[in-house]
């Protein structure tokens, strides 16, 4: 069993440390933290002997992650849903800086749908990929078909960057409510906080994906919903994946031929 | 022997007209062509049987590209330097889609250094990478020894985007002049492009390359910067980007295990 818990800023404080003793208690083993000031809950778990997965945007806040003791990385691209930091520097840097730099284990996340995508993020030093939005639009996710109906109908320029004035900015799903975010976002004069954050609401966003009517709030995607055009069951989607990432490798084999002259 | 022309707003009018007729007079065989409204070169270059190569950032520009007869494309992701387009989606997302949709050959630009990267491109189904950034910090790059050592000290976050304002994003280095221009950007209560314009010279820029001093003027560089870490003869960095990618590539291989319950 894991848990996956954000360090985030949330509208007001919340106990991490609590939690984290909560996990301990109940003997979870491997916990996925991501988020600001990570350092106290990582000390805390990893004296208790928990693996932990740390998730981040940049290459120094992985070093940092390392430093703190983290057992492995999750590097997320600009092109991930949710929380993209403020660098937005793509997976294609990221996995490669991080397989240069890091020296423990990482997987790829943000971008990944499927086993071609799988081989590109093997090739530049990745363990594994990590599917967020891809998973979301399977017949098992427990959210209102609608939804999944939103993600294989997009392009990947259906996605909007949204709070990058307050530093926390975040990829949602370009919808009618995201849109208007935005637009506060632009106009507004006092530039607080509180002008947008009627847009997006956790809250309401959760209502979409139970009511189905995916104007109703906000919802994150990442520029993979450009990708998906189906919905199929975990099964098929992951032996797809395999079937995929094997004949990528395959091909990139079947490209090289070592010539008289080569050195290597 | 290869020609490349960038069909973009000048401040002034240029003949493409007449520059594709001197290409076709002078026998060139290929052309490299980018940028907006691309058609009536590309149907008067496709008259004298020129291959055409044309670069783009979206897919539905490569579409287009498709239509009026290129013969294959350079899939340029947001990472890449220079003009990214004004949609930042990543080469993670636009390879695969390319792979997806468009039925022609296309290699990969922004983001290549290395054997890794190219393993990858390939991966998501690519012919090749097309490095820019990379050759720049070779001995052989007839550009000032300032300007490649400020690439191997660059990290991947020392870019800047300038000229959203005017829908002509641009990726530069991010030294004094760039920084300036970006806050003229945001500052201009006009919104005329010429309060930026002295600072976003082209010519300023390639006195760069001549004096040595990188602040002089904007120059253009991808986020690969943080991938590239040495100044090595072309000769050296493709034997190296040969031996990678080979690497890459059986360390793949070796990830894979054909297990009994497979259905592949």
């Amino acid at each position: 069993m894991g848990f996956n818990t954000a360090l985030t800023r949330k509208l007001g404080i919340t106990d991490y440390a609590a939690y984290a003793q909560v996990i301990i208690d109940e003997g979870v083993k491997i916990v996925e933290t991501a988020g600001n000031n990570p350092g106290p809950v990582i000390t805390q778990l990893k004296k208790a002997n928990t693996t932990i997965l740390h998730k981040c945007t940049t290459i120094r806040h992985a070093k940092s992650a390392v430093k703190l003791g983290v057992d492995f990385l999750s590097i997320d691209g600009f092109e991930c849903a949710g929380h993209v930091g403020e660098h937005d520097i793509t997976n294609f840097i990221l996995l490669n800086r991080a397989r240069q730099d890091l020296g423990v284990p990482f997987i790829a996340s943000g971008g990944f749908a499927d086993g071609y995508g799988l081989a590109a993020a093997l090739s530049l030093g990745a363990e594994g990929i990590n599917m967020g939005t891809r998973f979301m639009c399977t017949i098992e996710a427990p959210i209102h078909h609608n939804v999944k109906e939103a993600i294989v109908k997009a392009e990947e320029t259906d996605t909007a960057l949204v709070l990058r004035r307050w530093k926390n900015t975040t990829r949602l799903f370009a919808n009618k409510v995201s849109k208007e975010a935005l637009k506060v976002e632009k106009e507004s004069k006092s530039g607080e906080f509180s002008d947008v954050a009627p847009f997006v609401s956790g809250k309401r966003g959760r209502e979409v994906f139970l009511n189905g009517d995916v104007d109703f709030g906000v919802w994150t995607a990442g520029q993979v919903i450009g990708l998906i055009h189906d919905i199929p069951t975990c099964a098929q989607l992951l032996q797809r994946i395999e079937k995929e990432a094997l004949e990528s490798m395959q091909r990139n084999q079947s490209l090289y031929t070592a010539t008289p002259q080569s050195k290597l």
